[in-house]
């Protein structure tokens, strides 16, 4: 047995330097033959190796029987074959030193049990020979940077060329790395490279962004993500890309659980929670978008241009109609736009009335008679305001559409802001089409796809500062104490873990008898609240087993009997065990959650509490922990935030300890890591003087001795 | 002075038998020889008069000197001329018996105060002819089913042949109507006819819905939208338009104040509020898309489809991860998918395991070899599924594509359920493409669009069950008093008002001295609220003249003196004047309006109450009157609905009491029409045994005597 002395590196297997491809063949129909017929016209200059015994020579390269009479081991070996003979061919790949290989071949881990297991030898194989694998499930690869059109995809065929630029793409889905390979290559969109990595048995796809962003010719690295693998290994890299000053940005399926559960039978990938890899994204500066096509421009669009500065967005067009449309969607949209600054006005006033100096300006609105001098004017006017921060250009079918074209190239080429250029007109206007790909300026068609552009602009220029590259410091205090319970946590027992994070929760006695619930009353002072503790309920108003606002001792005594009553009702048996507490004042209530979502690890959930809860489901997740800071830039981002900020003039309440409350429960949370299952204070009283835990249950793994 | 006899119809003005050019010439580069070139090219029919001093024939035609030299008065004469030369031109035209001018002439009405005397008076010169006026400050018209390419418009020589078929669109804005012509064209929607209105200064939109929707070829009207004239006649139109079967569909700018300004400065269209117009097309089942060039395509879609039936969307596709993201995508978007029955899994199971039978389908996700038969019955089987009301494929660069489309034209064909066919394949697949084209199955290429095709379809089905064609019927009891209150309406007096219309309101008694609230409290009896009345006060309570919960006299003494002060400062000099009212136990606070809409008239608005008027801004507006059964709609369709039904499994609340106290101010509103500036009860409480108006202000306009 031949062993590699050390595994080709991931950089090399995406610019590798010879290709041995098993089952290659001249016929265009067949998928050996595509991948080889696209290598030679899009000009690949390493070695190919034909593998094939009934051949000598395949389109003029000399051809080989099998992998073991190569002339010598090639980086990478494409293998397409039928499930039954993948063992006996990665095996002889491990024995000829191949680098890696890249399996084509699907129906495996995906598919079935049966198909899992053969999947997990050909690995094993691998490692053996300390061989790599892409794939099996996979599509190849396009990398242009390298002249590599290593795929079956006819879409290399379609573009002839390969438009190189600094775009790549790594794709859980195969389908997709085709599909927007050719809309990259429509839309003017060059890419450095883009990869299918299908089942991701070896090598996943934080290997090859890893291996993307360290190419010089890549800016940006686009994620199509059905499931991540290491979410610590991806932030790591996502940061590394945003501290060499390039970028990542994704989209990911399984927003929905609709979404997750075709993911899960196309990859195998369990997707994940969707928020938890929203919070991971937010954290380490990674883009999303919602549309896969979309993302791939919108990715040239960001790649191509220099970052958006300070300001808003401003957009010419040749339609007033188109224009008033624009506004409306900009508004809807939350895309900040831009006012023209009084130099800016004065320069308009040439041709335009002050009344038609609207933006998005209608080129069309002009005062007297059309000429060029008046779009130019317009278009350098309005580009050059400072305020402008990005430059819309909307070309539908309109007067002097080659001047006009010419003008926004010239502009783009400055490249002082970044512009977003749609060209709206279907098929017509091929021309400038035509001009607008040979001058490398990347383009949309659509008004979706111009917002999408623009919101990833704004997304990356807001990105820096909502980044936490690194953990909070800890707040001084917290400690879990010496036993930790185990299971349902009731609720005086997730008050007592609170407590020891510091959080503040009301003062209360547990008692089992009306005498001394009304002891415990006198001595907090009425008024007071009555709770029944029953394990393993969530719901605890709904059973009757609150009574707030208790006055007196009559009252009390009345309540305790209620309450009693209820528990029996709930948990037939149970010896009677309320907790008499305190009342705190009115203020607003939050609800605060926390979740372990695997290897995204322990999350923290703020939400709007109380009837707000089903009916906003305006809550906002972050990787536990997190700092009083992170806890405000959370609550901001909640829909109510002006009830705590003081909403119509009313006292603004404690935020100050309501970040205090929530940092604590994610160090609460951060230091219990996989032994919390779940937790939950609902609600989170926020007052003017402070922020209650005033209920709190949870679960609880037994520690892992 | 000649007179016609009769004014042209509007639809004869579409379908023009004889054309004037005035200033016509071979030029293409010119306006007038751009029309001449387009009618020519497209075959119109008619008689076309070339109008031009210089010239003997144009373009092979006999040129005449001036309109007044006409051998015959034409349908329509074409003004393209500067304005100084327009008063001069529509008076010839007038004299000649012409029957409309279409005056392209721009910057009228809708830039100057000059330009829109001038546009007056050419009305006013028009209509002293019986010669009706297109525009000014429009583009012209396409009218396929007549062989009318009568516009400027470079994307009608680009279209070689105008694509015939049953979508009409008429549009405020020219160049919207050229980028959508080119649009429908490529996407392979037929156009009945396309018109630009411009400043509608004399016919309107309203005159061209009807004449498109008059003809038999047009089955959808899309309409581009600024402003509105006439709602009344517009919803008269729209009703009439469902009754024989056929559509309207729009666009309307204005959806927020960035997008009313710039309209408002394009065509002078005061946009009006468009929840008025949304209110509107729900009433008489128009259909709103937010984006133009989606509405022709869509509108391509439902015009070209039966109309979707029971059930939910089935899509296949050839790519697994775009599955996933559609998915996710329909989740997000309400799109109600099909689950597929048992038969269609049986059907299924020849080729895909049943962990693989998802929807969207991934028709690659098949067991064993590739074949086109595992397509096909794949297609068949989902398409057949009686659960299935909606077909959706999505066509990416994908293996069999040939035979696959033309399966789906065949299905397609078969007109059984709408199919929304995407071809996702940017330049890629052209020959598919013009497939597509050749069979006339309307298509778009983006998700974004197919969601809105979708969303078409299912407005449609859902638009019969929510239109309200006919008045409701008017309660029993509610009557306006005899003298009516004018200006700011107190609280006393808007309950008074409310009152007489059927609207519970809390007993009250309005008191001047702490001896007459100590008597009416009594009397009311205990708890009861002080409130103080002063003119023009919009929150009472954050200027302290609300007290609730008054317990007992000790305490109401106290509030009342306090109430007093608050008043003092509030209205300095003003004797105190403070109602004593009964207490009204808990419940959910909506907050109803009445808002007059000017020509949408009075309209009655419903939202979420107390602090979530801010927060959510949950509200739901329509025309006054509403019967109880609509205003229960309106609240089906609040997101706080399931707290008046009765949330988590508390009690619901009297419901009926508060669609029955909605209908009573909506029939208020709609007595009190135009007199009526605005109105507000907040809250409007529902409790578990009726529906209470708390507060209530307005303003009232004095008669018109």
């Amino acid at each position: 047995m031949t062993i590699r002395n050390e595994a080709i590196s991931v950089g090399r297997i995406i610019a590798p330097r010879s290709i041995a491809l098993v089952g290659a063949t001249e016929d265009y129909g067949k998928f050996g033959g595509r991948i080889l017929h696209h290598l030679i016209e899009h000009g690949y200059d390493g070695v190919i190796y034909p593998i094939n015994p009934k051949r000598e020579t395949v389109a003029g390269l000399r051809c080989y029987p099998s992998i073991a009479d190569l002339p010598a081991a090639p980086d990478i070996a494409v293998v397409a074959l039928p499930a039954g003979l993948l063992e006996a061919t990665i095996t002889a790949c491990g024995e000829a030193g191949v680098g890696a290989c890249i399996v084509i071949t699907a129906q495996l881990g995906e598919f079935s049990e049966a198909g899992a297991a053969l999947e997990a030898r050909i690995v094993e194989i691998a490692r053996r020979y300390k061989m790599r694998l892409v794939g099996p499930n996979c599509m190849g690869m396009i990398v242009p940077g390298a002249n590599v059109a290593l795929s079956s995809t006819p879409t290399l065929r379609y573009a002839q060329t390969m438009r190189r630029g600094n775009v790549a793409f790594v794709s859980q889905s195969g389908a997709l790395m085709g599909a927007l390979f050719v809309q990259a290559h429509d839309h003017g969109v060059g890419l450095s490279g883009t990869i299918s990595i299908g089942n991701q048995a070896d090598l996943d796809l934080c290997d090859f962004t890893e291996a993307f962003l360290e190419r010089d010719d890549t800016r940006v690295v686009c994620l199509y993500i059905e499931g991540l693998k290491s979410p610590e290994r991806f932030r790591r890299i996502a940061l590394a890309a945003r501290a060499a000053g390039k970028r990542l940005v994704a989209v990911k399926a399984g927003r929905t659980e609709a979404g997750s559960d075709m993911a899960k039978s196309h990859t195998s990938s369990l997707a994940g929670s969707y928020s938890a890899f929203e919070a991971l994204c937010r954290d380490c500066g990674v883009l999303l978008v919602d549309d896969p096509d979309s993302m791939i421009i919108c990715a040239g669009i960001l790649a191509a241009n220099p970052a958006m500065g300070t300001g808003g967005v401003a957009t010419i067009c040749a339609s007033g109609g188109g224009g008033a449309i624009i506004a409306d969607r900009f508004a809807l949209a939350d895309v900040p736009v831009a006012r023209y600054s009084e130099a800016t006005r004065q320069r308009l006033d040439t041709d335009y009335l002050r009344s038609h100096q609207n933006n998005p300006l209608d080129l069309g609105g002009h005062v007297g008679g059309l000429e060029f001098r008046v779009f130019e004017n317009a278009i350098e006017a309005v580009h050059g305001d400072a305020g402008v921060a990005a430059f819309v250009y909307v070309m539908t079918p309109q007067p002097l559409m080659p001047q006009t074209l010419a003008k926004l190239v010239e502009i783009y080429r400055r490249a002082e802001k970044p512009m977003v250029f749609v060209l709206n007109t279907s098929r017509f206007a091929e021309e400038q089409r035509q001009a607008l790909l040979d001058a490398g300026l990347p383009f949309v068609t659509r008004t979706d796809d111009m917002i999408r552009a623009l919101r990833l602009l704004l997304d990356d220029r807001a990105a820096t500062d909502l980044m936490r590259p690194d953990a909070p410091s800890r707040l001084a205090g917290p400690a879990l104490p010496n036993a930790l319970p185990e299971g349902f946590l009731t609720e005086p027992v997730a008050k007592a873990l609170m407590e020891g994070y510091g959080v503040a929760v009301p003062r209360a006695q547990l008692t089992v008898s009306r005498e001394e619930a009304a002891i415990a009353a006198r001595a907090l002072g009425y008024p007071v609240v009555l709770k029944g503790v029953v394990p393993d309920v969530v719901h605890k108003s709904d059973l009757g087993l609150v009574k707030p606002g208790i006055a007196d001792e009559a009252a009390l005594l009345a309540a305790w009997d209620e309450v009693a009553k209820a528990i029996a009702a709930a948990a037939p048996g149970a010896a009677p065990r309320i907790d008499v507490q305190q009342m705190i004042g009115s203020g607003v209530e939050l609800i605060a959650g926390i979740a372990n979502e695997g290897d995204f690890g322990p999350q923290v959930i703020i939400g709007a509490g109380g009837i707000h809860v089903e009916l906003l489901r305006d809550v906002v997740q972050r990787a536990a922990p997190v700092s009083p800071e992170t806890a405000r830039e959370m609550l901001e981002s909640l829909r109510i935030w002006p009830l705590l900020n003081g909403a119509r003039g009313a006292a603004p309440l404690d935020v100050n300890a309501a970040c205090d409350a929530i940092s604590r429960l994610s160090w609460m949370a951060a230091d219990l890591d996989c032994q919390l299952v779940d937790f939950e204070v609902n609600p989170l009283r926020v007052t003017g003087s402070g922020a209650i835990a005033l209920d709190g249950r949870g679960t609880l793994l037994p520690a892992q001795a």
